[in-house]
């Protein structure tokens, strides 16, 4: 029948702009939008930023068969050049632009320069324009690792054995509970946001042993922190077959070790772009909590205080005393008090004021908190009772470990936490693209 | 100081399982939980479920150190065995079985019945016991699968120069609208759940010119049918540089390809176990929506009926039409009445009142809409202007086109329809680990 096209599906990408190199002396068409231009007087430099590159270039009125007054930033073109090859330049080679078709212009230039080597205003500012500011160069850098750090988790724990999963974010408000989650309608019923996959992980446990998942979560805290989102990306992952709660955080090591060697190879123009170290290192230490807190209280030429909680302050200290004595930016704090602890935490057998758990601390942020959990029915109903909980509301959490669930444990790795102390940033919303504060709803 | 311990990340997998064949005549230790348990005099066939496989074990008096009586279905145990070579068994190889350590026993047997070939019970059955029912063999290999379609959309997307985002799924409630959205107060201002990334990811095509996104939307609609969901995840790409909507759809016929293909290489097993075979195809037609009413209207033998929607039932006819015409189980439908699109969709230049735009439709379902996108901002702006919406509420969105975007457009791949379709399911809940629709919000 004449009506019926048909899509074959033979797609291409653009040329590699790094192999321009190899076409060194060619005409080439390459497109994307004008990042900056320097004009001086009959010739000019050109920034090009395409997908993954700002590619020098260069107008010259011998050469290009348009005037240098059609050039205008944040215009789309498509560029007819010649590869030059140059050796101060990032890319190896230089344009010579010989024709241009536009294919796009701004209806207005961006109220915030951002083709600067960075984008130089406040942090407000920075979020407020969000959809211009990320294309400088150092900003959309950041995504890209952060891409790269999800991409390098993802091939780890694939490669352990783990299945991912989709968990739904939307629950029955019975079974979270607290004062931090955010509330909605459904169709006449109470619901709330998902503060963390933790029950569904659990249960997953059940069906695939290990098991992860990548996906927003929500919190309504009212804290208005550098370090608070209201939602987040957490990194979950949940193991069976485990009955210590250090083989977790060698899990995590190990994954850690990976993202890094990763990084090193498949972000390094980025990596160079931020002027950011990979952290070398073979081990991370561990420390128990009650002692992280003599250690601190030492430092700080005190008492022990408030002695189930560490402080953002506190964990500041830790990690600055464990980088001097270990050369370490990462420790996890070990044996956290039971009460400080959710209800599906493992008790210590040794000792019950603690629980088999841990928070990793990265450069004084905690990033993670995981730990054993308990897989006998009777036991988790005998803890929720102790606590006041009422196990019926958990009916359908607790039908996995009624009909039973391997000794199992897991973590929860907040994905912009990690990356803005990758990156040494002092303010957690610069690792999420758009970010959700008390006060940011956009964009 | 003595209390730091030191976590170096050495981890191991479980000895694969299908390697076991390789370990023929050697003793091994292997974790599980008992799937199924058939007690014969003195002996037993036992199931033992693992991470990935469902392995044969034999129990006899003689060889075992453990009595019948200890065996339990849902325990999870460590075996001691022999592998013993057997042909008939579907990893090659059967364990006969030494020892037994026993880590968790169930408190209660599973109230439905697990490990037959499959779960022989209603659809709200299945799903109220999701937790124990997903442990079913071919239950869990639904969600194997649907691990694998996911993998093969990243490789390929990643492949193809694309970059994966996250975007926030709670926005400000003025952007969206329509009667379909979740509503929730965020800290005392109105806000909405995303239905789609489709303004984040828009804006991201001028950061990155090919972006992507895998994460839960959420829609709010009242209907409770066999192929809605009211959360679902939602595989989404967005590219630049694009003018023609073909291209889009050579995308994604490519991306198909290449995720059929995956998963023959990678799910065989669980293809195998759900008896569903990939289909195979070079292209996928393509008709344009008028044309597709009046082909209904034919094998309907009636006139054109509201000729700008197109029912589910017409979706059914318009399939099985193409089928028999040409082979395939897929069809693009293209050129969709401008009425019926979003205000961002581009209109034709030949005909204002159709749409660059598409719907893909695999096995009589809608599985994704896509189309190009307005990128100019004055054009943007006279068209949510002609359908009397107010411009300044979107000011962060048209801050990307008023800044200058390349031509662009992209489409939306709905996860479970795509999964249910392809495995042959009737409701779209089949494919969804923990279903929210109008009546269910639990497990």
């Amino acid at each position: 029948m004449e009506e019926i096209r048909y899509i074959e599906g033979n797609v291409k990408n653009q040329q590699e702009e790094l192999s321009l190199l190899e076409h060194a002396g060619e005409i080439v068409e390459i497109h994307g939008s004008i990042y900056k231009i320097r004009k001086m007087r009959g010739f000019a430099f050109v920034l090009l930023r395409t997908a993954k590159h700002v590619i020098q270039c260069v107008y010259s009125e011998e050469k290009a068969s348009f005037s240098l007054e059609e050039l205008e930033e944040e215009s789309c073109v498509i560029f007819q050049a010649e590869v030059v090859k140059e050796e101060r330049s990032r890319t190896g080679v230089e344009l010579h632009l010989i024709g241009m078709e536009v294919l796009s212009r701004p209806y207005e230039k961006s109220p915030v320069v951002i083709n600067q080597k960075q984008v130089d205003t406040s942090i407000a500012t920075l979020l407020d324009y969000r959809p211009v500011t990320l294309r400088n160069e150092k900003e959309r850098a950041i995504f890209r690792i952060q891409n790269g750090i999800t991409n390098a988790v993802r091939r780890f724990l694939q490669g352990k054995g783990f299945t991912e999963i989709h968990t739904p974010k939307i629950g029955s408000a019975g079974a979270e509970g607290g004062a931090n989650i955010f509330r909605l309608d459904y169709f006449g019923k109470e619901a709330y946001l998902a503060q963390s996959p933790q029950f569904y992980k659990q249960m997953m446990v059940g069906v695939y042993e290990r098991v992860f998942e990548i996906a927003p979560v929500f919190r309504a805290e009212k804290h208005d922190t550098s370090r608070h989102l209201n939602e987040y990306t957490s990194v979950d992952f949940e193991m069976g077959y485990v009955t210590r709660v250090e083989e977790l955080m060698e899990m995590e090591a190990a994954m850690l070790k990976f993202v890094f060697a990763s990084l090193k190879e498949e972000c390094q123009e980025e990596l160079a772009l931020l002027q950011v170290e990979i952290p070398e290192w073979k081990e991370i230490p561990a420390i128990p909590f009650a002692k992280a807190k003599e250690i601190v209280a030492k430092i700080r030429k005190r008492a022990v205080e408030e002695p189930e909680d560490l402080e953002p302050e506190e964990e500041k200290l830790l990690s600055e005393w464990i980088l001097k004595e270990t050369g370490s930016e990462l420790v996890f704090v070990t044996e956290y008090p039971e009460k400080k602890r959710p209800f599906y935490a493992m008790d210590s057998e040794t000792n019950p004021n603690v629980t088999k758990s841990f928070d990793l601390l990265y450069k004084g942020l905690e990033v993670t908190t995981g730990g054993l959990r308990i897989h006998n029915y009777e036991e988790q109903v005998a803890k929720m009772k102790r606590r006041g909980m009422h196990p019926e509301v958990f009916e359908s959490y607790l039908m996995a470990h009624k009909c039973g669930l391997p000794p199992h444990g897991g973590l929860g790795l907040g994905l912009e936490r990690f990356t803005s102390r990758l990156l040494g940033f002092e303010n957690v919303r610069r690792a999420s693209l758009f970010p959700r504060d008390i006060h940011r709803l956009v964009p």
